[in-house]
């Protein structure tokens, strides 16, 4: 017997276990153990950050003339690992609805999907492109696009929801959640992925940051820290529990600014050109071109 | 002598630590050099994660036939290296209360707080349970329990509170506190380790979430980002100093909701049912089943 | 022909950076590729932390006895670590700014630099020891100075901070922005490396905090989480680009305090002593010694 | 282009590769590209080692109350990356006789030889254990059976012959002979897995032992550094091709003591108790019980 | 239940664990765990011999005027961490030997042990030095002294083996043989701790080198590969057991040279200034600069 | 104070170098602190076999479809690695010889090495091609040429030579040395990179073979363990010191076979097509096509 009594613990433990594990039946819950896995995405998105932005994010001994061959080595090894993410991602799906789980159908579809996102990385740097100069042109502190790459939280959060994002439409939730949250935890901003956002979007600062999931985003939207793109209230269907993926975050037009600490709640309209500021609280559709700020009566007092 | 004159900047910085040390006599403060140890904490929360939620948040080649062989051989290990952890706590503590170290005393004290614990560690489990169940109902974009229990910082967050409010209780308030901050800096949640939270408590999004050392929180409370559960002004003793540890945060009563950016501050209660609207800033009690919001001269004009 | 048509892929990236590279011209970007390595950085940071405060910060199984053998290689280790990243920094803004890279003259700026910064570690720990001391009186949970410093992200913030701050007044600003935004993940914690900060300066929880550029803040100010010291309005020059570098963010004088979420915009004066109330927002100068909190305009109703 | 002229040199190799690769046709060679791995088997049998002799050579800080608790987790897990490199090794084989390769077949063999390798552990302690005890008996300089575990090359190299053994039963060779050279490069002493090796074996010193295939040795057989038992003449086939796989080396019977330097060669008998004196060339039987040393002749001059 | 069956074979290995524990009471065994580490003994000695040539085998980013920093650092932390492997050695034996083990008294041994060592590595650097020397002189393919501490296998045999020596005078022969085995592991050269060796001591080669516990080495000896210096035969006692520790290994006085293969056995005398041919077999002493080689039969006939 | 008496020792240390620095000036010493480093070098061969060897020796999920863009990345950042090392050792020598460093001609000789070695290793693979099939050839116990070149110490062994050769050729003695010591540890095998070795050369077992600077091996030769090709005697100069650098080694003319443990000294030549049989020793030249075995006389008698 040992001085901790552990038979008994990993006893009790298991018992605690048991009981969950019948009681989520009806939460369509399984007992499976293979899921994509946090450590294995974080190198993956390590790597992808590399092939995308090599002279800036890849190897630091990285040389221009040998960009290529560092790219294709790196993607053709990142596409295998993505792969076997992927995988997991469908036979955890398949098992969570009670699906037969078709291994040869799994590959095939993962094939797919895999080979898809190899094709769109030229696109999604091209995109990530205009996100940079956006952050340059709207931070007075830039110095350089290249201070705007390597230091800014911003960056690294669009970075990530443009990858998300393209699971997620995949219907890989797992995958992009996963990615979604690395994200959250190194930058303080939380993008849902399955949010849709235009080109030359920049967040500054960025800490409390929430966007969700419906979320719609224009081109050239620019956002600072702590603002919430939030739902307004959850719909409840006849059992008292809150539904699922129907539209519920606001849509935001091009060209719009939306200052610290505002809070945007429900599927409304922030018209383009819009300039929303600091801590406002907004739950209707605002016009094109027009600027909301606090009423006065907010104003402090000595 | 050395190009950076390296041996007049340690005697520089010498004197600096001499000045520091004369002058905390009246903090009570020691020369000891024992302290816990970070990174041995961080190893001993990750492996009690996985002996908490074996085939989530254990190792990634585990198989359910095996949970429990994993289980006994990392509890075993992690019981002893926490061990030493609360030695160094309790060590720390009597250095800095001037009292006599008695080493024996310090081992038979930790012995038992970690049996202890380890005892506990069933019912946190069913305890955890309640949390991942009400994250599960409480957010719409949630797809599973799993990606809850994988994803969300919310459960990062009270896994970890959940453990450091043990080692509160028996007042190990560095390693407590220690807990609390490598929680903190991974999901941006600040829960201050001696607060009391019961179950089916669910943190969505969580960046910007303060929750004070006094509170006391009930079963089935939602809380949305940039909440603070805060202190409304610090006594002051005669000298002027700031008082510490008196009831001085707030009551949360069962069912609850608050959302993102709502300030409620000072030893008040929210009673039970209550909905506390977005950036609202509260520091009287609010009765059980009302809602509070902005009143309407906070609606931003446009 | 690989199963991912790798090779096409790369051509595509590849023309995607030469469209990039192309565009860029006009806003003086290069194709070179040395730029300061976070990695190094964070383990210079790590280093630096060490030699400040050895007993605390430095290796686990330091002695105090042999804290001046350990300083002393350490710190000649880590000076020629940061030589070769301030060198780095340099190359990159004669690159930037199209100018001749001298080497010879590059090695001897740099030398200089790292000899002033070593020569100014002392008195940076004995202003660190002020910043230790206020969070020590300042926050009520605290049990001791060694709590604060082991646990409190406010104070690896200003730790951070008072070293960027030093490169930044050098011009430095990518090391120095560099070093901001590793403090920035690790704590949620956003300052500026140019803002200036004077002794006794605490940030209690921190999360969301974010201090700008040209910030002046006095002696013994404390400041809670959400915070914003920022930019009330970006100037725009004629051709509607934002003005960067002149002064845009608060001054703030001795003994003030600002508590949580409070947002304080534009090169206005917060006078010494005066007390900022939660959430409240402020563009204009507030007198000494006074008091802001909202206006019951403001107050929350049920 | 780059400095190099990586390009050519690329294709200078692939042009290298592909004439070896047309070349090794008729030698029965193939393209694939799964292998055991060396890493892998590295890992494995470190973790065979702990299983088998849990206190000595299992993890530092193990305790005797939970051997079972850690062999019970490193078995499950090692007994799966186990199964990986049969399986590799099977395809492998199967690749390389150009046979189908029926991936459920090969699963279902390698499953039943990771099996019964699994039940035949307690017998492979036992018999290690025997040839402990005859180093410790065999070795004056020995102080203890501890050392004689944690130090003596030759324990380490029966170890992994024992295990290597098994695999060639099985006809893994390749698995096998992996087991065999990392134990070689190890520690001087090259045994072929192939070899037949009864009870209490011991190599003192060890360096330059070479055991061929088909040697079989009996009980207690004492060996020294240097000693060969080889082949002495390779049959050749009618093309003038080596044959494989006959017996060709000598058989060893028990109690015999051969002595460093040693060389016997050939399909030859040494005769039970017999005492093999160092250096001296051995090509044909030596009877029971006998000595041989040097002739005079061979004694050095002054 | 398990697809390996686990539990049982655990069980059974526990089953082959109790047989050996319980058949080893007679050979003075015992259940305790704690014994020196081979991992941590490899780094303890890495440290030392960056101690001891810090400008050839320290850290590669060394620079000569910081030598003494490194140095002072290192050695102090290496000190504390060879405390700990004294103390376990000491343990070991106390319980092996069935003694009462005191702690304290332990512990006062180890630090003396540590202290006297520290003091001696001055010494053990200048008689390394004349061991470089010796290579220097002795190998016409020796470039540099350079060359010969960084590359040649003797010189890393001799500087571990005057270590572990300096473990075997103070009775902890786990530790020195531990030494002694890490150095046979990476040269192939085995020499007992045990061995006296004086100095500029020259083992070109190398592998195949075996140097027995008793043997004595005078100054300026030089040995080829493969040299024995053995035991002739063993002494046994009544019961028909090996005698342990007495005067079994040649002695080599100044200035003899050993060709590779040489095989020496017994307490003899090699006479100062003797040359022993290759590969000849002696168990009688040498006079004094005499020359010993194979006799003409032992020529190879064609 | 510490209580090693750190400071004491630490001078002692340096008293002990200062010594040996002083003696060491007419030795051609520096107290130079750049050199090749060993860690360095492992990296770099590592990557050199899985560049020659992509699907066998490159990492193990490499896929022979993507070997060019693996072997692309590789070389370049390899070569860029080795141009490092090479410069490190010229400016060693440099240095030795006490002549003027002049950077720019070292940076530029270094690069002509570099480039004409990437250049050879098209023709460096095709030579290691005929080795390997030597080794599958001339060893029965070869199951496949994959068996070969995974498992091989004798393949490790001149795969580490050419590759060593190479650099020795271009005065890199301190380089070529390293590579060759590295393999010499790994493998047992001690191959001077001054040897010259043609193609089809095959070493068996090869623990304890020792193969000297001025050799000169021809085509398919085949050795076997602890056979060495050695200088007979060395000539001295007027002043007694060993000359260096002259033949002193022997010829082994095509498809020579030298059984195990035969010793052959001096500047001799074994005929082409002559087996020299176990344990001989030879020190005059040997015909072609004949036989060398030991004399009746040294047969063993029983």
């Amino acid at each position: 017997m040992t001085q901790w009594n552990i038979q008994n613990i990993v006893i009790d433990l298991q018992q605690a276990r048991n009981e969950w594990r019948a009681q989520q039946k009806n939460l369509k819950v399984f007992g499976g153990r293979e899921l994509p896995s946090k450590e294995e995405i974080k190198k993956i998105l390590n790597d992808l950050c590399g092939i995308l932005f090599p002279m800036r994010l890849g190897p630091h001994d990285l040389r221009q003339q040998s960009e290529n061959f560092y790219i294709a080595h790196t993607l053709e090894k990142t596409l295998y690992a993505l792969l076997e993410q992927v995988k997991l991602n469908l036979s955890y799906d398949a098992k969570y609805k009670k699906q037969h789980e078709d291994l040869v159908e799994i590959s095939e579809i993962a094939q797919n999907i895999v080979t898809e996102f190899a094709q769109k990385l030229p696109e999604l740097r091209r995109l990530l492109d205009t996100d940079v100069i956006a952050a340059y042109h709207g931070d007075p502190a830039a110095r350089s696009v290249d201070e705007v790459l390597l230091c800014y939280p911003g960056i690294m959060a669009i970075i990530y929801h443009r990858i998300a994002h393209e699971f997620y439409k995949k219907d890989l939730s797992l995958l992009a959640r996963l990615i979604a949250e690395i994200s959250h935890s190194k930058t303080g901003i939380d993008i849902h992925p399955g949010a849709e956002i235009d080109e030359g979007f920049f967040i500054d600062h960025g800490t409390g940051v929430v966007i969700g999931e419906t979320c719609i985003i224009g081109k050239n939207v620019r956002i600072y820290q702590a603002v919430t793109l939030g739902a307004k209230r959850f719909e409840v269907d006849g059992e008292g529990r809150l539904q699922k993926e129907y539209a519920r975050h606001p849509i935001v037009e091009d060209n719009v600014v939306i200052y610290a600490g505002a809070t945007i709640l429900g599927r409304i309209t922030i018209g383009q050109g819009a300039v929303i500021g600091g801590n406002v609280w907004i739950t209707q559709s605002v016009p094109a071109n027009s600027a909301v700020s606090q009423s006065s009566a907010t104003k402090s007092k000595v």
